[in-house]
């Protein structure tokens, strides 16, 4: 079960021991509506196909669609939920690729597969762990919506206090 | 000027050749307070050290900071505002690279540089040019916080109407 945002005193559940490679994992499961599309992109990504369902006719994909950052935040918030929030994490450089493979539209229902590729422990800090994920973004077709694959840091459990 | 996201009649300033290889634009400009960080963060990212400055206490960077999500969406925004809503943007497929390079705190005043790496024109559709962008996002100390590599469609002005 995650810990609230706010509970401080966090126990903590996963260590980079429990992200083997090879292992594959599903989780979350959210229902995106118009109206989260819409404001999300009112904030961050006013482009018309994204806030606006008439504008969005005119356009590529003909009909109003998720912006990509928001995908990437939904992703995200599935990740905290699943594991993120109750592991021995130490953050992320970043991300080698993100690619946004399908549209994602009103009604659509999401969840999320993540594959270690590779797992090994650092050589200049051994309590730590360095795990490469690949992440999968998936509508209720089955259909990948967004890739992503970046590398994550994560607390020993030998380490532990 | 930019667009207004509810005016479906686009006036398109911008086209493919608009963005010529080896260009270099600065734009943006925007304060990151503490509410937003955290406002942001309890929605998509509510790990401790994004949503408490408390709890950031204890964290490995030792105080609040912005997700790289939120960080990743304060470009997206500049760039909609910058070019983008007045451009003859066909999308894009992705980032190749997303790197978070220095933590984002309150207070931190934002902007971003724009470089052109490549330039060409689609061989399967001629009206279509490739660009391909390399973003800095910098803070007030013009360090870089967030780099984003990436490939964006956009049509060719010849092939306007």
């Amino acid at each position: 079960m995650r810990s609230h945002p706010d509970d401080v005193s966090v126990v903590i559940a996963y260590y980079y021991e429990d992200f083997p490679a090879g292992e594959v994992v599903e989780f979350g499961d959210r229902l995106v509506t118009a109206e989260e599309i819409v404001a999300f992109a009112k904030d961050w990504d006013p482009q018309p196909f994204h806030v606006d369902a008439e504008a969005a006719k005119d356009s590529q994909i003909g009909e109003l669609i998720a912006s990509g950052w928001h995908t990437g935040c939904l992703l995200m918030r599935m990740m905290c939920d699943a594991f993120l929030l109750d592991s021995a994490s130490e953050g992320a450089p970043g991300a080698e690729e993100i690619r946004w493979v399908k549209p994602v539209r009103p009604g659509d229902r999401l969840h999320a597969r993540r594959t270690t590729v590779s797992a090994r422990t650092s050589r200049s800090r051994p309590t730590l762990g360095i795990l490469e994920f690949h992440y999968d973004l998936m509508n209720q077709n089955g259909e990948t919506v967004l890739v992503m694959r970046g590398t994550s840091f994560m607390r020993r459990r030998e380490a532990a206090p």
